[in-house]
């Protein structure tokens, strides 16, 4: 991830939630109050988020010690410390419900991927995500898939070439489509074609495509058309593809399957924060200096 | 929602998908090729996102003609025709998956709170959402929320004082922490305090909150506490409530159950856009005036 | 105050003034030129503004140091030494304007605000702000009101239902008014019901408002109102009240007097920051290490 | 005031207002209804705003129709109709606030310039403003002093040389300090110099200043100083100047005087709107086509 | 081009320029004065911009009729008419330099490209930018490229893989590089591998490569290492290559030559808006109804 | 430069380039390798930009340690070392792009100008800019040329009027048009007069310009015109001067010769960042603590 954004989409979250003030937290707590924040598991998972947790503590506020034990892509279980975070007690019930928010649907999504990984289980075919991503969340969202042992497919409409349905129709044929873009752009696009027959295959094939999907494909169709590609071209099998079938399709020998449920359909993992302390005393006790 | 607001974030939403250009569709249409799309129901649910269809595609093309067939809240069936949307081929496939996702995620919240609602099956029991939502999307969700018939709890921070157990331990007790924040914030402002024993309940009361929540209580206690709160002071149950025990927090006469899951576990309702046309030759046939 | 608002809004606001640069101090000073600033009061007040004076500066240059000698809504005499300000002369200079010209206005809209409270002089009735805030500084005008001893109204028009006239004759009554917010709208949201006659109040009891405020009322008026409206429905007196008749209303025995003028007619309190050093030999004796 | 800067300010002053959304106008009208507003003066003053009026609404709502019957700078009486607003009466209720809070700053920084030159009643000596302006309304300010027949000093630290006494100070004198000016920047720059002595006068104009300001100087001590310089450099009074002694300053043939108070102690000017229908039945009768 | 930014980068453009205000043209015309503008090429070369004139004015204005007579990509002449431009003469004035500085530069570097591209003039080698682009113009500047018959490289360090001799360092060898990054990314990113020696070529073609460039090699030892790269491998060269040395780049055989000179050393196109009328008498004439 | 606006728009010039991410480098390199980067001069001219270098690694990364050997506007030869950066490598190469554009544009606006400021070599004639600047990019290109010796002409349209013959035209005349000037502007704007006969010089002596410019005048003229205007009033010579006639121009006594070329036609002057160490051994022994 880039930390410049992350940054930057962190600052609009908490906008979100705070607006004007936390009338709560600034009302009942000093500034100068401090507690312990403990990052606890709910649930089994993978975990996704440091950078979230530590860069979204320290925009409120740079004093905060934050002490992770985890990484991102690991595995954690029901009850599992996962960091510590020390600062001020208002500043760390302010922040908590954004970071939460967020660090439970990147690990929702990493878990949902590993989840997708372990049920296709296999050398050689990988899981990917498509661009049906949370508005405003691509970033983590993409991020997420790849803790989860997932691949990114495109990350917009700016960063790879995807031959529709309506793209064929339009220009007459998966060569002309094919031939169009190689006319116009350059050579570092990759070049994908949706394919539903296996003439559009063989098509695909003949028109230099880098990559040939297909869509809404039985796994018994992808096992012939695959024999149709040769080696040195990606195939992908994308539509229709659910955690009961998926195995099925990862035995098919396709390179890549596209899961648009890893994002649309991933709901948050639990972890909460424990917050101890944000008594006075304790606090002298255990942060002063 | 504040139609300002939905503008300023379709248009950061766009941004992030198209980045510096659509390579696909700017390679392959002009910008006068004209087509139809059929916005249809993949799977029946609760519909949520006109206003979503049609300030998203104005905001591309100023051209677009919208019309919708449902308005928001709208029970829909698999199959269903939705809208249709004319306009320029290259700006309909361009913001096409933005939109979807956008209107595929309000609705999965909007069902989901349907169904929560018909679960509790209660004439007095109201559903609520919490602040476990999207991080940028509180907007358009809590909306969902309310399409879906259900109620919006506080916005965020600044709208509203829930005093939780941190508060509650670092202030002495409940009737310090409400005496604070009614000497220090007006009477625009409700006041919300989470209780997990019949002690707090009293005290609660006693200190004149104007909400008074239970915490993670089973429904048995719930009906017992209720009995200590009088009828001008609101109740609200929460933490631990499914869709499986929803029933059973119904019958408890509570005034309000809020449920994280509304936001943090709905999933995309399927919804897609059929483009047909996309053919010079038909759009004259059909568009031409 | 949310600080990271705080901090948008100050960047905003040097960048408003700043503009591609400082001519004079730019090309006048060195950036090691370092000096003192002197925060002094020119005029009895208020003062409200410490985290201004600190942010502000600091986001110019992190190496300012700040000694405030006061801290928001303490009292400050003419010719107090307020605050000290050490660091580049540069900055200091460049800065200065802006920094002053919102603590004045924050300090203006406290010292007004306890000037209402001192007048109506009542253990009971408290003086509150209305929206007719400066755009773009509800922020920190809110916050100066609270400074100044007073209380907040409703933020803005997403917390809270205020109904009046306009409202009443659409719907029909104050009761179908009421009925309507509350059968769609939350239990987290206070509603309040302008009245101006007998009856009104009365229906708006009868309906449930939580806040009943009489518009333009005379204090007799008032006092006659009040007798109908039970002991946990706040009142609020609102319009036409000013510092000569502000005594007479806060015998009514109202709740709350809400006075626009708290913001929308105070002025500057005069504060100004004297800048001395500003010589290289004198720095390298202060402030050399 | 450059239109683009108008809006881009105008959207985040509405933004502050509504955030997620004006929970009470939302929730009453629908989105059809109709209404007419009439802005009124309920004062006497000098108007300024009309763009203020027409770009908000617009804003909010492209059908709106705005009529205005006075124009920037107009003189206006208590109880004058200003203009006459049709549209949609949930954006005419949303926006109301907001346009009115603007345009009441407006205009009375702009009656408050009036008295301030008519105080003056001089064929040849200008008012002026000062940087002392709102922070983030500087543009709207300075517009509003030319409405009231007032001139704009410097717009900000970017587009003109103020040499002042810490400058002076630092770079040894005068002459230093404006040789040096005028070694580093280049002919559209025009450099003023604060004075207080008679010798500092003498210096400046060898100097070369372009503007000459006689600082917290009497009335006596400025008609002398002016016989100190040349016409074609002018001649600027500022520095406690109230409109109780600002007849003597116009007595002294200084070419400007220069006021904080115009901009940092105006108080809002009252106008309202008042908005008539609302009902769905009179609109029918009114705006239907 | 997306044409969301590119209206967000003219609304940015215009601020910087306009700032406060037009001080001329605001001064001495009225709103209602018309004119219209010739835009005339005052050098031969390539046109590019004709969006930005469209969506420039308009922004301005939404008044302006804008009537081009050429597209992107067109050859011009000296003194070749471009397009008119006819709307409020105040806002043509104003918009004017921000609208010629952009399409000049554009044009500039769509001429630049199309120089190189007749020079190389090659049936096969195809011209290709790079990322040294002027910061903030990377989508215009890319854009012009293919507009002079030039096609674009990754357009930032999001969109493909370059691995250059610091990767390689690090990583220990090609081998290692190209399979680390084919472990972590997929199918859609294509990598590009920079050699500078035979062995490094041999290395790349086994690892994998999708690009080899050939980095500050002359067009002998190119010629040779061609023969290493199978057909599907995309060969590029780059670092060295001049005008003056193009051709016999382009006799290489090569794929793709890299150029950053298209954008780093483009010089503006010499365009003109001459602007007539503006004159209140002539436009009654000429724009009247 | 105003350094608020240099962080501003080097976070928007790095998310240009990186945006959702630096795929080579993230996936090639860990968190903690480190490297130097030694900027190193490839051609001899005049360096600009040391901020850049410092704020803008820093921005990506506060551990940078940036040592910079040269100051802004100092001569710069072909080979020399003129900073070390050490740091982070991922950061390092992340950043390299954005910063070396920035850069190389600026120092070659810098060298251009001392180019020309050479050529006129001129104890009395000064060299400007104009407003042909890169959008986006004043800022940095009018520092820019005061760095190569150079003087910034206005800033913008908000900071000095140019009466323009479009101007004089709908006036009807020079004295029109600065007498409507000077009775709305107040005293701190120059005014700049378009001339290009000797009687509009005429004209504009009286009517009281402070600048007088002569459009596209041969070197013979300027020497005639330059006779009619008295000292206090500067001139200046602009239009259809390279650096081939230049000297001529200089000859002539004019004050200011105003060059668009300084900025539309400036290319980058090359400038490298080589990066050794990214070995972690190396690392070990270099850096570590």
């Amino acid at each position: 991830m880039n930390t410049l954004q992350v940054k930057k989409k962190l600052q609009e979250f908490f906008l979100e939630d705070i607006g004007e003030g936390d009338l709560t937290s600034s009302t009942l707590f000093s500034e100068n109050d401090w507690a312990e924040g403990r990052l606890i598991a709910k649930q089994k998972g993978v975990f996704c988020g440091v950078d979230v947790l530590g860069e979204g503590y320290r925009l409120l506020d740079d004093r905060f010690e934050i002490t992770p034990f985890i990484k991102d892509g690991d595995p954690i279980e029901e009850g599992q410390l996962l960091a510590l975070v020390k600062g001020p007690v208002q500043a760390l019930l302010t922040g908590e419900r954004v970071i939460l928010n967020l660090i439970q649907r990147m690990s929702g999504v990493a878990t949902l991927t590993k989840i997708a990984v372990d049920t296709v289980n296999s050398e050689h075919t990988r899981i990917c995500d498509t661009r049906k991503t949370t508005p405003g969340l691509r970033m983590f969202e993409k991020y997420a898939v790849t803790c989860g042992g997932g691949f990114n497919h495109r990350l917009g409409l700016y960063d790879g070439v995807m031959i529709k349905d309506n793209h064929i129709a339009h220009t007459g044929s998966i060569t002309n489509a094919v031939c169009q873009v190689k006319e116009k752009l350059g050579h570092m696009v990759k070049i994908l074609v949706e394919t539903e027959k296996r003439e559009q295959v063989e098509e695909a094939v003949q028109a230099g495509a880098d990559v040939i999907m297909f869509d809404n494909r039985s796994p018994e169709e992808i096992k012939e058309f695959i024999k149709l590609v040769p080696e040195s071209i990606m195939t992908e099998a994308s539509g229709g593809i659910t955690l009961s079938n998926l195995a099925e399709y990862g035995k098919t020998g396709v390179d890549y399957i596209s899961l648009g449920m890893l994002t649309h359909s991933a709901v948050s993992l639990d972890i909460s924060l424990n917050i101890s302390g944000g008594m006075k005393d304790e606090r002298i006790g255990s942060f002063s200096t």
